[in-house]
């Protein structure tokens, strides 16, 4: 720690340092940018911060975070329980949600399968998925891990796990984004948009 | 806000979104990590913050923040007080100290001059400074503003005040950093590295 920088400082520059993606340069601009606004401004975030760990909880049956419990969607009636959206994290789900293209219920794993770290299907949210299974009458799950290696492979254990049961599977479709160019798109992502690729109809 | 998202955490959301360079992606990224750790982090972060709020000054003398004032280098007697390092903020102070390439003192000026922002020589510390060279025998004003429009502004600035006063002044080098490649520079760094270059001798 340079001599220059005041205790206090490099504290709060050392307690951010540990936040994903800020690095000590961000977390000396975080640190001045606090530096310079009202006393106000920093309770305030820190008591939004705290807040939202008090306040946030899982949802016992998809695992999302909610403020309830059970959590808006799974109590909400008009969404369709039939259908299953099956996503890696609580993120996962709020960005599927953003898009307003989903009207069933989710199902929040905590995580994928990664052998690298560790991670077996009892670390994950199965049990409440059989039990959801049996008790919702769920009839189709939709995939939508990332497209990863951990994601391609607990798809694939998902598929193992719930077809020889019966239940439809299908995966959210992998190709180009929108706005994504053609030239700078990798080679798998070509690959998957090939293989994907959707007959035109006359209409 | 999507209806997905808790009212707590998008609280929080917002709230880090109104930090420097934190986008809402990385405010969602960010809140999310919050949620995992435990809540003694998120009580420690907060309390960093405002503890650095509340024991921190600015340096009467230099304008260099400070837990006490003067700061430690003002009142280092080891320090050269012959050579001031003139600065836009703390922040390049605590950089130019870092590098331990400096055994002077430090002036912030609290900015640059800038017409467009309507920042003029009243609005920095120029008096306090005027005073130092009168009061601790200043004979030299190392210039290290950013090298911008406004810091060559400021610079020349600094040039017309002082010059005629009988203090040396001096600009820090601008030219190709360390382990930059010459390929990538802009015209600019490259026309100062020419203008800048150093004569080699035989030793």
């Amino acid at each position: 720690m340079p001599a220059s920088i005041p205790p206090s400082l490099e504290a709060a520059i050392a307690h951010l340092t540990k936040l994903p993606t800020i690095g000590r340069r961000s977390a000396e601009r975080l640190a001045f940018h606090l530096l310079k606004v009202p006393r106000e401004q920093v309770e305030e975030l820190s008591a939004a911060l705290i807040r939202m760990k008090d306040r946030l909880v899982r949802c016992s049956r998809c695992f999302n975070i909610t403020e309830e419990n059970p959590c808006p969607i799974c109590r909400d009636p008009h969404r369709d329980s039939k259908t299953l959206c099956v996503v890696e994290e609580a993120l996962d789900a709020i960005a599927i949600e953003a898009s307003g293209a989903f009207k069933g219920r989710y199902h929040v794993l905590g995580g994928c399968l990664s052998p690298l770290k560790g991670v077996t299907a009892s670390d994950l949210n199965f049990e409440m998925l059989d039990e959801r299974i049996g008790s919702e009458g769920v009839e189709e799950l939709i995939l939508a891990m990332n497209p990863s290696v951990d994601g391609e492979a607990t798809a694939l254990y998902i598929t193992q796990r719930y077809l020889p049961r019966g239940i439809r599977l299908s995966r959210i479709a992998l190709g180009l984004p929108m706005g994504g160019s053609l030239e700078h798109a990798d080679g798998q992502t070509l690959q998957h948009a090939l293989q994907g690729r959707q007959e035109i109809h006359l209409q």
